[in-house]
């Protein structure tokens, strides 16, 4: 397999994006990635556009020929929609990898995106529960925030991880987003504000949760022999992961998620690497324990260390591993469909030295991507060349 | 690239399936597939899954890690699924197709599936209309069937293609249909029958439309070289093209579809063979206009003659290319994330020799799966080995 490289990438703000259709949206972080990688988009061979529930919040289907037109590409530009709940994004960038690896294709573009703030908090939440499995989760009534609190539950049974642990991710990833730009909270939070915040499904309150939002993220992808025809900077995907869970089982077994165990291990094992090689990650924190349980599932730390990494602050910016140094999807929000690739921008800015909250000499990012109730998860490795 | 053959297909009845929920569609069509191609199911590595409104209609997201549960594939899989409309399984075979032609995987399970039925004509027709461009033609208020009415408006102007043989492609769907025990409607009608039903968009009438209905269907795919271990009679995939139309130009521009102009031409090259070679096809004949559209852009015939050849016989089971010996989505249905691999359900019986409308020594079959307003669209060219 040939090596691959980002050359370009573009975002939107995540927030809410008011005017802006989910077609804009997308379009306007395709752009941005487009120009930034500096190619002729008619080289554009194909396009992976993620997108969760756009059908249902907004009625469109088919983006990805859709923001093809709109951008301008290429008729021979195969255009796929890629689904699997809050990972659409991160299964989006493995499909263009895949395919340039494997010699298939030399331009690939890749996004992701969603629109969430023009509907209400109930309708997000019945439509993304769409991601569980209705003949079974579903007629149970369970929702996410009701999921992740049993996750909370177990993981607090098993390992003894505190309460307090599991509010200081937020209030890390709340700091973290002061200086990022793009977040949507840019405002610090006191572990006192998170454990007196409204409880939503007990043991997680307000400020465990991330924040429902709107927006894009793209990348342009090329062989890394050619790369730097295009950026001094390209960033090497090292290895990439993609892994089935099974639902429920995140909650009761461990709690782990194995969806993100496998595509871990496939991630690391092609990328020739291990936890401990990384440098700076970006992973799932939909809600607080999320970014606990993931830590562990990557291997960072071993089952059940989750929590107390934390308030040794290892996961800090200056930590032994720093995660979410963005301010994660608690604080930049999380656009579901887009936030995988979300992720990778903030890696790739952290592999560049152009972070907000840089890590220093970091060679080497993980982007962790979690989807419905631990169904399905990537894991990307990326390196600074 | 190697050569990638089917081994192993499964389908549901298409037509109105109460009491499946959309989750056991899939997975019944995909037990079928993998049952017949006689393999492990812990073998399978990737799963993609084509579906367009599942999210709208039946509220269910993220079906392939959904049904790979129901399945009990291996905790590996990589499961995604694609949607591009009526194409959307069209997209998912190909995927399929490229990760093991190129080497990356050497089984792969494909799929697509709809559930359709459980909501009212009107609540189908919105929803199919997320197919559309709602920053352009969504606000027009147009539907499917407003479009391809003024697809037909315009391929009578430009060709003189007369409103009897338009309807001559429902009586001869509606005739091949009777003897195929998966077709909805197996029943005859008559020219007069059609030309008489209800005017639904001017000049199509009811028998121009496809109906509404439920339906799965899947593949299993593997190396060639490998294929004859689990099957006499695999069916190799020769070419797969996947093409990017503009929203309404297919009505406007010809009237020809860009993006099956360019699918057809991918995998004609992908092939190596010529319109000329094909012995039987399965085209998108979701509006009986649009099969006669799609001949000419395939370039079974020239631009214009679609009409004319209809009414000479050429696309009959015993015609020049016999099109749609299944009875095609008019009478079979069109569940649409389902239909693209119904079709190549229907073409490999007739490679292997056992459809019901068996055309004589047929070698060479295709299938063309068509997307939104012209938007995308994928042709396949299987071979009998």
């Amino acid at each position: 397999m040939r090596s691959v490289s980002i050359i370009g990438m573009g975002t939107t703000n995540f927030g809410i994006l008011e005017g802006m259709s989910i077609k804009a949206m997308a379009a306007r972080a395709c752009n941005r990635a487009i120009m930034d990688a500096g190619i002729d988009r008619k080289d554009i061979q194909a396009f992976y556009l993620g997108n969760y529930i756009g059908g249902i919040l907004v009625g469109q289907e088919t983006l990805a020929p859709v923001v093809a037109c709109e951008l301008g590409l290429n008729k021979t530009t195969a255009c796929t929609k890629v689904e699997g709940a809050c990972c659409s994004a991160g299964i989006a960038l493995r499909q263009g990898y895949l395919l340039i690896a494997l010699g298939f294709y030399d331009f690939v573009l890749v996004g992701g995106v969603e629109k969430m703030s023009s509907a209400s908090t109930a309708k997000n939440t019945e439509a993304l529960a769409a991601g569980m499995d209705k003949d079974m989760e579903g007629y149970t009534g369970l929702t996410f925030p009701g999921y992740f609190g049993l996750v909370a539950q177990r993981h607090m049974y098993e390992y003894g991880t505190t309460i307090e642990q599991i509010g200081m991710v937020s209030v890390k990833n709340r700091k973290n987003a002061v200086k990022n730009p793009r977040a949507r909270f840019q405002k610090e939070t006191s572990l006192e504000q998170v454990l007196n915040s409204r409880m939503i499904t007990d043991p997680l309150k307000l400020f465990d949760c991330c924040p429902i939002s709107d927006g894009g993220a793209a990348a342009v992808l090329c062989p890394t022999e050619i790369a730097r025809n295009f950026t001094d900077k390209p960033i090497e995907i090292l290895g990439s992961g993609h892994g089935l869970g099974m639902s429920t089982s995140y909650a009761m077994e461990g709690p782990s998620c194995t969806a993100t165990v496998f595509a871990a291990k496939e991630a690391f094992e092609m990328a020739g690497v291990k936890p401990s090689n990384v440098d700076v990650a970006e992973i799932h924190d939909c809600f607080t324990i999320a970014e606990i349980v993931d830590s562990e599932d990557i291997g960072f730390f071993e089952r059940g260390k989750g929590g107390p990494a934390v308030e040794e602050g290892l996961t800090q910016v200056d930590g032994k591993i720093p995660i979410n140094t963005s301010g994660g999807l608690l604080s930049k929000g999380h656009p579901v469909g887009a936030t995988g690739l979300g992720q990778v921008y903030e890696v790739s800015r952290q592999l560049k030295g152009e972070h907000e909250n840089q890590v220093k000499d970091a060679e080497i990012g993980l982007a962790m991507n979690l989807g419905a109730s631990g169904l399905v998860s990537t894991v990307t490795i990326l390196k600074r060349s």
